[in-house]
């Protein structure tokens, strides 16, 4: 997606908060949706105005808080919404089957696609009531712990606020459809090439034959393990490079212990 | 997963704050945790200790407060884990490739079936140090806003186990292993512990000084780029101890070569 059919749709994307109690929490919502690129706030009958505590926890976001339309009914903010999506706990008497804020996301994002849609968010204490959640053409449910499932508002915007973004970015990572064998790229992205790995096994072989590292045993099972081990590693070619380094040195201090004990076994 | 193994699961995943500057984060984080049903908190040298404010923060999770154990570094912190995350602005002049969340998440939860897990959230104004990020296996970054980037220290705990819920719960594909920046679980599935690795870091050291590797030129470049390699591969035990082998074998070479030539600087 292009930077700015994203702004569109970010821009579709609206958050309403009903009935907030603490003004406080006003500006920590507004704070979560600005760090996930969200910008549209409505707000529905806040119980206080906006007011120092609000503009306090923003910290920063307060553009959205300024330009934040404040309506008397969740009716008059969604009027001209094309999806509503109502944000509520388990259990509630509702009739709507939640969705998975992930679902949600995805779905929203379509529906963007063709006009706003709103994300809605009711009170503190008590959420959405039945008429209101009436409105909604979905639920969303944030899956907490049933035993302390307290998300504060902020937190609960955040969440689906950093889904939506994780949807809007489009990177949300698909597994890959075959593991085994798949190599990691190193992060410099200058993966060494199969023919520089194998020079860099050569080399410590005969570095491990060199230390006497084997002492008799068969070289087979060590070298199988460092070529998992290195494999693995997925090294880059400077990497590749610095291990050659070490090797060299250790060899060099092998000739020297074996030219100074008069050894004629030396290169 | 039956609920038993979630719970022995729940149980290693730790989330660790690192230098945290207002005790009220503390509270804030551990209430965000609690809501996603992770209970291991750590402490790394607060600044404050948890105090009044921590508790009016943590709103019901006092609990994960008073059995958190204070540690003075990180090192200590995670000495015991198999795998270690360090949770990332972008931009950061870090060397691993930041995982998406949901990412992490998934490979945070493979690695939990086999010993403790750490995630760790470093400090409100500067994050983690650069010693602290050599200690991470891995890097996560939560996909903020570039102009507005300002999670706070709860929001980015939230969402981290957010993640870590879905996951467990099932309801998030499994990353496979060759997802982009996944680092690879070693096969035997016996992960070496941050004291075994920082005790081959610490054998390595010793070993370039003995072969002469450095040559003049300051360890610290070649030293970070050996951690990041090594720390990539995600090395078993039996490979530390493969590895702690071929660094004894150099040594004794570069023992019998400074003794047969006379040196003075033998050990």
């Amino acid at each position: 997606m292009d930077a700015s059919s994203r702004t569109a749709l970010e821009h579709n994307l609206r958050i309403v908060l009903v009935g907030t109690q603490h003004p406080g929490n006003i500006g920590s919502a507004a704070r979560a949706m600005k760090t996930m690129g969200l910008s549209s706030l409505v707000l529905v009958a806040p119980e206080k105005a906006p007011d120092r505590d609000t503009h306090a926890m923003a910290a920063g976001a307060d553009d959205l808080i300024e330009a934040a339309p404040v309506f008397a009914s969740l009716a008059e903010a969604v009027a001209d919404c094309r999806w509503v999506l109502g944000c509520t706990a388990r259990n509630r008497r509702i009739q709507l089957e939640p969705l998975h804020p992930r679902v949600a996301a995805g779905r929203a994002l379509v529906a963007a696609a063709s006009g706003p849609v709103a994300l809605v968010f009711g009170r503190e204490r008590s959420g959405l009531d039945n008429a209101e959640m009436a409105l909604c053409n979905g639920a969303v449910h944030i899956p907490s712990n049933p035993e302390f499932s307290s998300l504060n508002l902020a937190a609960a915007v955040q969440v689906l606020s950093y889904e939506l973004r994780c949807a809007l970015l489009g990177d949300t990572p698909e597994p890959a459809a075959s593991d085994e064998g798949v190599r990691t790229p190193p992060p410099s992205g200058d993966a060494a090439t199969h023919a520089q790995l194998e020079g860099l096994f050569e080399h410590l072989a005969t570095t491990l034959d060199a230390i006497d590292f084997h002492k008799g045993r068969t070289p087979d099972s060590a070298m199988r393990k460092l070529r998992r081990l290195y494999l693995r590693a997925n090294l880059d070619a400077a990497e590749v490079r610095l291990l050659h380094g070490i090797l060299a040195d250790s060899e060099r201090m092998a000739r020297l212990a074996g030219q100074r004990a008069g050894s004629s076994e030396i290169l």
